[in-house]
């Protein structure tokens, strides 16, 4: 908080002395967007490359983005002064208001904002999360370990049915006894239901965690810190289908729209651990596949040009297989044997046999 | 879970019975859909009519739901009796296989299981959750209550920025001490957290409590758990639009998708706590409206139509002005007024001076 804090202050500090110095007030940064993104092979994630854009007050096409960025800094500096945390929706309206003498609104829209406060984080370089704005919030852990947070301890092994609820912002969380042998991440809220009412955790001496669809990145911040500072695996168990492959590498990777947080969020070590081509046979499947639409082969092609996937023969292999089963199998079609095979037979004998895809 | 297992059986039993009497085995229930749906002025909810359904084995147009209907219920009885939950979709996937001998699916696609569960809920007169079938869980809750669940001891005041997560099912968790005043529903976890971060459930003795957009099952269960056995008044917060209003109105008055299980789900004296028409001018959020789309304006029509809402004043000028102003107003413009506006002016102001629509 201290350093977000300071780097605002910088912001402030360097633009007081263009004025003063009847400078152009000019803001510089890396360039976000596809054309700035390359796939880092050393460090395996995404990143933004050496192109860098410029926003300066004195020029028309500037000056509506410039004073934007100032103004998100400004609403970033007040909330770190106070010690409260906004979301993404409260910036936007704490942006959204008319320029005095004027009918033009400092922002009429949240994509707006957003991408300011994207700027934002590459100009402090501290993550949104850093800069207390959060996105929302989406999750549940279990497992042995205590945690301390806003003054109090908890405990996500003593949670009952429900699980501890992440929260959006992780980064103040104090970890304060961590058993386990590896983290168990997976995309679906029904199945991490499923592995709780089994003990998956308990029999395993893992954590189980999950949010719902894409991972928020509260989320991805907790796996990276369990990852980082208690050297937990992280495995990830999806659907068989392309959206499921993308939530994993995602994780692990990075994402094209994050490409400037790759240091903060991404685990390079994670391993895919959810449905593959060959679990349909081993495990019989077939009955219980679904039929891809014509967006899913599409994606499947999208995804097998993408670099972290196009050079990996294991990868390859998969989606040129998934394209020929031409059907997805969901995490849930196990159920279809039981409905604790996921838990008793499933994940334990792939986790035995390290029966990963990296 | 014994009353459930005991309907399923009595089920079970009389299709023996007519088998053996070499009668057609036939299920009679409520007809489900629009044609048999009221609204029952009496106790204020979506309820059922007095139409029945029949399924036979030995009819053509009948007999493959039939199956599925018995094949729900022998899935449930099998969970009901190893003690295991299942989602929806775990379900679906256990009902999806091919007849012997044919080419014919049980059942092709998850509306399929779902309907007959719907079917099985008004068959034996056990909620879905009551019969070990969850869907999917979101919320999280804060405030002074302790809980029993599965054997844990939760302390609803003591588990850090996260909160509890509520899990889809919460009919055998125990109240072990509740102490607050009302609760406060909100339908966004981001104005949740504003909440929570600001103690407001501390500072004014009450529950904070969300989940994203519409309001699951276990979330509305666990509402009308704290309305009929602790006496607590709930108030729901939400986006001034018409979507705000119905997920206010499906908590009070129920859905006509779930008219069946009024019962176990409305909360008749529920009082509306969000945005109202009245708040524009006198909190001066003009500035900060949204432009209705043609389908929100549409929704307004429908709405106002709806039994619930058509003899009711209050909610007629609520939606007739609505339909003047062209515009939503969201919790969240209140962030233009100050971050914790919301939590230190408009919420404690508007309770303290009972402004509720009823």
């Amino acid at each position: 908080m201290e350093k977000a804090k300071a780097e605002l202050r910088q912001l402030g500090k360097k633009i007081e002395i263009q004025t003063s110095k009847k400078q152009n007030p000019t803001l510089i940064f890396p360039l976000r967007g596809l054309s700035n993104i390359e796939f880092d092979k050393k460090s395996s994630t995404l990143k933004l490359g050496d192109k860098t854009a410029s926003r300066s007050f004195f020029n028309v096409a500037h000056s509506k983005k410039f004073l934007q960025t100032l103004d998100a800094a400004r609403i970033s500096h007040n909330l770190l002064k106070e010690k409260k945390h906004a979301s993404l929706r409260d910036v936007f309206y704490q942006m959204k208001r008319t320029i005095t003498g004027t009918k033009t609104n400092i922002v009429d829209d949240q994509t707006e904002s957003d991408a300011v406060i994207e700027d934002l984080e590459l100009i402090t370089g501290c993550s949104r999360e850093q800069l207390n704005i959060n996105a929302n919030k989406n999750g549940s852990v279990a497992g042995n370990v205590i945690v301390e947070d806003k003054g109090d301890i908890i405990d996500w092994s003593k949670m009952g049915s429900g699980g501890w609820s992440i929260p959006s912002n992780v980064e103040e969380i104090k970890f304060k006894k961590v058993q386990a042998k590896y983290v168990l991440y997976m995309e679906k809220a029904a199945v991490w239901e499923r592995l709780h009412e089994d003990k998956f955790w308990e029999k395993q001496n893992c954590l189980i965690m999950s949010s719902q669809g894409q991972t928020t990145r509260g989320v991805r911040r907790l796996l990276q810190r369990l990852y980082e500072e208690h050297k937990l695996p992280i495995y990830v168990l999806t659907d068989l289908d392309p959206w499921g492959f993308y939530i994993y590498s995602v994780i692990k990777y990075g994402s094209i729209s994050l490409a400037h947080m790759s240091e903060q969020l991404t685990i390079p070590g994670v391993k895919f651990l959810g449905i593959t081509v060959d679990d349909i046979k081993k495990y019989n499947l077939e009955p219980n596949l679904i039929k891809f639409k014509d967006v899913d082969i599409k994606r499947i092609d999208q995804i097998k040009d993408y670099d972290w996937f196009k050079d990996n023969k294991d990868w390859q292999r998969q989606l040129n297989e998934l394209k020929k089963l031409k059907a997805k199998a969901e995490i849930q079609a196990l159920s279809a044997r039981g409905i604790s095979f996921i838990s008793e037979k499933y994940l334990p004998e792939k986790i035995k046999n390290k029966e990963f895809i990296d």
